[in-house]
This record gives structure tokens, C-alpha cells and sequence, in this order.
């Protein structure tokens, strides 16, 4: 090969991001990218405009704070609980088709026998509108799936497939042998 | 009450929706709205410009498809496996805050006995670049969590979350004393 051929582009690639428009919290770029097979194309990305520079997940996370914090945090104002945390996700993506959104899932355990959640108080901010619901685990689906034929609501993905994923679990143990972790 | 005297509006509701960009895909709309108090307040929402007048969901869902068949036949297309149905979300929404983006999520089971899975052949579209990736159910998170620390990836909140339900209900059978069904 000589020095003269163009140069093989082998990883793909981003070439360039553009501003098609920027709201106050949300933009929308337009992303050129070089594919697997060398071939360049476009994409539309949306971004938040409110990322922090100090770290990889959107969401409610105050400068400096963990993800975990910051769920225990946003739990005490908007239900007025008191939890521990049981455990927490990587950062991850919510809607990769679409935009660069991530996010952290914070699992919580609520002890209902501590003082400070038998009577839990809210702390909304302004314009912020918060209703509890609180349904048992065991018949999580069960209660979602009624949730959703009495009333006009959409539930989040992500709160579906784990009860999805604990059905899974407790229901087709032949197909989860020994379950490791 | 006179009939002088304005109404009171007691359901929020939204007011108006202008659009602020439209790309060929996605489009950023001004959402003018009026909240459970009362006041009018705005916010950005992203809708995709692709949605059917036919279907509440966004996705791959071709005209007059169910989500069911939409995903069996990804699921040949994008890995070569035929699948069988296990399990259907209701339409779940995916990031709220930021779009009005919907889907159904689909569990579906592989029965690796079957003559067409056993060479599974992609039949990828122009643009398309998918490897699949085999983990085992009983150690899904753990092997999620190795793939994550070896390859520069982001993985699926919902992915990551389908694997702590199971382990939730696996690890933590005194929290779900009779998971029902």
C-alpha cells in the first residue's frame, strides 16, 4: 500500500455534532458519524443542556453528590421516607435510539417500623406535583396492571420489566437453575 | 358563586404545544401547560415525528402490527434466532421528563433445540451493525457487570433492571413472602 492511498478508517466514529436548536433545558443536534463499514451518515441526537461537567449521568444529582445520596435525598422530599439504600445501578441509557440521556436506578428499602416514616411529610418544591402510591411487591404486576386499566397513567419501562423480571425469577425457577451472584 | 366570576380550572391540563425544531426524526416542542395548582408553566418536550396515527407506541412496529409480531420478527432479522412469546409490557413510557417516546417490551424465550437456532443468520438492513451477545439468566447481572468493565458500552437501563428484579426476587425471598401472579 502506498502512502498516497487514503487512510483505511477502520472504528466508527462521530465526524460532527451541529445545533439544530437549543431550548433551556433541551437541545437538538444533529450528529455525522462514519459507520462500522466506512460509510458516513446522519443521526438526530437529543441532549439535556444541564449535564454537569463533573459527571456522566443526567438526572436530579446536586454537584459533588453520589447517585445514591442524591436518591435518598429526592425520596426524603418528594414521599417524605426515610430509606437505605439496597442497591444501585450503573450509569445507563434510558432511550439510546433517541438521545445521550442517562441515568442511575437507586433500589430503597423503607423500614415502615421507623418513627420517621410512620407519619412521612413531603417536601415538594414549587410546580412540583407528587402522589404516593404505595403497592406490595408480591403482587407488584398484578397491581401495576390494575393501576393502569382504572386510571388515565402510563407507568415508566423501568418500573414494568422488574416486576417483570421478578416474575421471571420466582416463577420459572426451571429456567434459572441456580441463580448466582 | 356569580356568573361573573372565572371558572376554576381544577384538572391540569395541557394549553398549547409549539414546535421550536423539527428534524427529519425528532422534533423539540415549547409544552405550555396549566399545573394541579393552577399556574401556567412551561416545559420542552421531545416527540418523535415517526409516530403512526394507528398506534399509541413508538418503535419498529410496522402498520397493523402487534408489538408480539414486531419483536419476533426483529428478533429474526436482528440475531437470526426465532423466538416465542414469554411476556408483553402494557405501553410503558421511557424518560418522561424529557419525551412523550413510548414502547412495549417483549419477553420472548429461545429454544436452542430448534433446527433454525442452532445457525442463527442475521438479516441485517443497510446501516444496520448488531452483534449479539449470549449471557446466562442465573448470572445475568455479575456477567452484565464483567461486560461493562472490559468494553467501553453503555447498557440499557431497562436490561440492567430486568436483571435486579430477578435477583431481588431470587436473593430476597422473605421481602416477597408469596409473590402471586
Amino acid at each position: 500500500m502506498s502512502n498516497s492511498e487514503p487512510k483505511l478508517i477502520t472504528a466508527p466514529h462521530v465526524v460532527k455534532e451541529e445545533l439544530m436548536a437549543a431550548g433551556t433545558w433541551v437541545k437538538l443536534e444533529k450528529t455525522t458519524y462514519v459507520d462500522p463499514a466506512g460509510n458516513t451518515r446522519t443521526w438526530e441526537t437529543v441532549k439535556r443542556t444541564t449535564r454537569q461537567t463533573t459527571t456522566e449521568v443526567d438526572g436530579l444529582i446536586d454537584e459533588g453528590e453520589t447517585a445514591e445520596a442524591a436518591a435518598l435525598r429526592e425520596l426524603k422530599e418528594e414521599t417524605g421516607y426515610k430509606g437505605e439504600i439496597a442497591g444501585v445501578t450503573p450509569v445507563t441509557c434510558l432511550d439510546p435510539g433517541l438521545s445521550n440521556c442517562t441515568t442511575q436506578i437507586v433500589l430503597i428499602n423503607i423500614n415502615g417500623d421507623e418513627v420517621e416514616n410512620i407519619h412521612p411529610t413531603q417536601q415538594l418544591g414549587e410546580g412540583e406535583f407528587v402522589e404516593v402510591v404505595l403497592l406490595p411487591l408480591d403482587e407488584f404486576q398484578m397491581k401495576v396492571d390494575d393501576l393502569l386499566k382504572k386510571e388515565k397513567i402510563l407507568v415508566d419501562a423501568k418500573v414494568y420489566i422488574f416486576a417483570m423480571g421478578m416474575v421471571q425469577a420466582f416463577f420459572k425457577p426451571r429456567e434459572l437453575p441456580v441463580l448466582k451472584q
